[in-house]
């Protein structure tokens, strides 16, 4: 069993670490939010007074941040660097999803000092972080994959070796650019579909059979009534928000601007999410864009 | 064993309708082409010298014609149309791929009339038709839809039933448009890893078990390389023509304005699809379209 | 002074017949709305009770009707065709918006027969046709155009001859598709500008002076308050229904898919009107499409 | 006549820096390409041997470089930073084009030091800088704004006071945005014209004094030949580069991430200067963008 230090404790991050501690690890856990750490104390884990102090002595490090900002600050530039106070062969795995730049830029930092600093970010949702099968999109290098992979088992379902350092970051950014496109794509043809007299179970079998088959009509059919369990039979809540959509789509967007990627099919979709968080619906899950489509009753 | 006239032996309409013969149909057929015809004789057919001989006593009529025109002219418009000619009791099987409009027009006449006629297109390609494997989109009623099955089961491997009359030509239309934003989507999202230095093979299996995952990555990628028997493996040779997923994506605009359903993605992909036919490419893969993204060598 | 036949008295072309009759010509008017023909009477039209008895001894005919399946029907294919009772040497003068095809076909058989059939669709909304301030686009040989222009003076302010028959309706379609474009643009620059902090009046008027200078900052602001005068400032009222701009971009799709003339920004601006339009604003003037991008209150 | 230290010497800088020289200005230059600096310093300038020299004792200082982290490196964070070597009340006006974030930062730090910063990014390109004919669309108090002008009227024609600070940079994303809108509309509009057979300069004419006028019709015709003195007549050498426009549009996508404005023509644009980019044309001038939409020869 590993001693691991924790910063990041929120709906993804709180259930990430209680499940490390379900496997016995021994969890040193940091959050600017007391009552997360609180919350994570309850079920074993060892509340840190910094982040200095979670990863003091860990063999493992685990970050799940909002943004490239809160992770560069943590590792590099901020009052108190944790890259500065790490245990000799410490790895450290940034599991929050940042853009590639930051990722490559603070991996580049590490390599020069000797650290070992991957990039893992996951996507499963709270779910998957609950249930411990989210997946992980690593870039790392295959010593450091090795490494990192028993500790990613206890948390994930599938764990991918994307390429090397910053490559975890541009593989999820590329996934989630297709899933919006999957979404709204599946959206608008059910929509079409439905407003010509189709029934949407129907039509929904008819495409997953066919060539039109993706993971939203296996899985997340965003027409309610279709899947008992998606969030679209429950009013949009729970699952993905569309602001945390919108939010990958604009991290997609500067990948595609910094390597000149042309994105005319995801840039479409990041203006549909636009289009449906201005109506006020950021909070609702991702598949809610289908709204977008539909007659107003 | 049924008695079956079938008219328009081109690429699909021919291995159709050998395999109606092959399972021991009696079938009797017409095309312009007179080579056409002959070649579907040598393989056990009747040759008909017209359309309306070749539907003179059928008990099914099978068409597979390039557009609506042709349809309505066949069946309702034309000099000598057939609607006039059908044995009492026939099941008219119109497999033609055609605007949903034309198909509820030529069905509404039928229904005056007490004709049985129904649509049902067909995906799958040439090598579907060839095979017997293709999938067929029905609109009908039930019981049209149950007479029909053993014959397009001969033909095909899925059978579908979309509802009404123009049911199948409007879920082809959705399922097709889907194909065109899946296939583009995915082709962005492979391009944009690839240019940030991710192995082509490696991105399409993360995408492919996760939320990216679509019929694409499945059994079609368009990136060289990754699957030896998909066309982009064979110089875009072979498969389905860029040109007819350019028409196709004109009966589904055409759809979307009649009913005023909003169609941003599938209208993008008609777009990229549309700037990749006038660069010299309709006659290539559809997979092809990835070439729009890559850079120049 | 001529003898004029006028046929279709909506919001359009009951003013146009209107002008005519002011500038003196004998204007027989026909109508499937009696109340349309009375009204046109009061200011000193003749009735006709068919459109046959319209253009019987007319040396111009003139329609303005919904769309090109009227046409055709009118003069080709109804019950009893117009081309069957013009006089000789009359010049028909279309001025409906309708697809190109159809004003192709109509003017080929009119050519065959050696009937004079212009294609004259117009531009400038009602309050154009009835201020006699019309755009013409025209297609028409040098001499059907210089026959018809002293008629279409009377109506119009800008007569442009845009080439053979059907190119009034190409001009039409390729200017309509522009303006969609042109406003849905301005739209979004003066709403990212203004979310942005900056005053709409100020913005406006660095983008009218700089080279994002178009006819909507000139004349028909989309932002509210900003023009006294335009639909903008009226609660969309008046102006161009957002349904007939819908309709426009049907037309020009359906251009760009019969010559295979990419159009990506049209596509996207028929969506975004799309969406406009289910979401209930159908009857608003098409510059409420910033409402599509604005935050919901 | 004022001290100014000029700051950055490329293709906009330099002709900017020698139109304030030959209206009588000393100026004190820096760049770190040396035969810049020697280029200016032929015509007037006083050659700097650094940053800090050029701003030395000057009343205005001018920087014209090339993205927001050359600016705040430049004045916040670099070796040595130019907010440390001002002299009191120096008016600093940054006209190169950066994202609105990095000028408002810079900005606000500037203000807590009671430093004049104002933001005034430029458009006309390479040859109003030399006619001294550019736009400054201008970020500033009324007090600054006021005191700026009588220099910016040395190097520009149309001075606009935007706002606050950053508001110079969001209007020129906002009018960018919009150019790159109206080109490749434009080009869409004429090439769907000319395929269906109008004449390119009928169309032209007809769309620019009609609903569909715009900058581009005005003075940057797309197509060859229909203006003489365009890029497009010139093999669209000159001008303004695909390259700056694709740049320029990358900074518009920033700023609608940031606020949450939707984008979608904007989005369009940027993916069609993409592709035309990565098929080897980020050289050219950006309204060779229409070659995207034509047929290959």
């Amino acid at each position: 069993m590993a001693n691991i230090g924790f910063i990041g404790l929120g709906n993804m991050g709180g259930p990430m670490a209680a499940n490390l501690i379900k496997a016995g690890h021994s969890v040193s856990v940091f959050d600017l939010s007391k009552a997360a750490v609180a919350t994570l104390v309850t079920v074993g884990a060892t509340a840190a007074q910094s982040a200095k102090e979670a990863v003091t002595g860990a063999q493992f490090v685990i970050s799940m941040l909002p943004a490239g900002a809160h992770v560069e600050g943590l590792y590099l530039s901020g009052d108190d660097p944790l890259f500065d106070h790490l245990a000799e062969d410490a790895l450290v795995i940034d599991s929050s999803t940042i853009d590639a730049k930051t990722a490559q830029k603070v991996a580049a930092v590490a390599a020069q000092r000797d650290i070992n600093f991957i990039d893992a970010p996951v996507s499963g949702g709270v779910g998957g972080a609950v249930a411990g099968t989210l997946s992980f999109m690593v870039g790392a290098s295959e010593q450091q994959f090795a490494n990192a992979k028993p500790i990613l088992d206890v948390m994930g379902k599938n764990i991918f070796h994307a390429g090397v350092q910053g490559s975890g970051q541009i593989a999820k950014a590329c996934n989630n650019m297709l899933l919006a496109i999957l979404m709204t794509g599946t959206s608008e043809a059910l929509n079409m579909g439905v407003k010509n007299g189709l029934d949407p179970k129907v039509l929904s079998e008819i495409m997953r059979l066919s060539s039109g088959g993706n993971w939203a009509l296996e899985l997340y059919n965003p027409f309610p009534g279709v899947m008992p369990n998606a969030p679209a039979s429950n009013d949009y809540q729970g699952g993905f928000q569309t602001d945390l959509m919108f939010k990958d789509l604009g991290l997609a967007m500067e990948l595609s601007q910094l390597s000149a990627s042309p994105t005319p099919m995801g840039s479409q979709a990041r203006a549909l999410f636009n289009m449906h968080k201005v109506k006020g619906n950021g909070g609702l899950d991702f598949s809610s864009v289908i709204q977008q489509y539909q007659d107003q009753d």
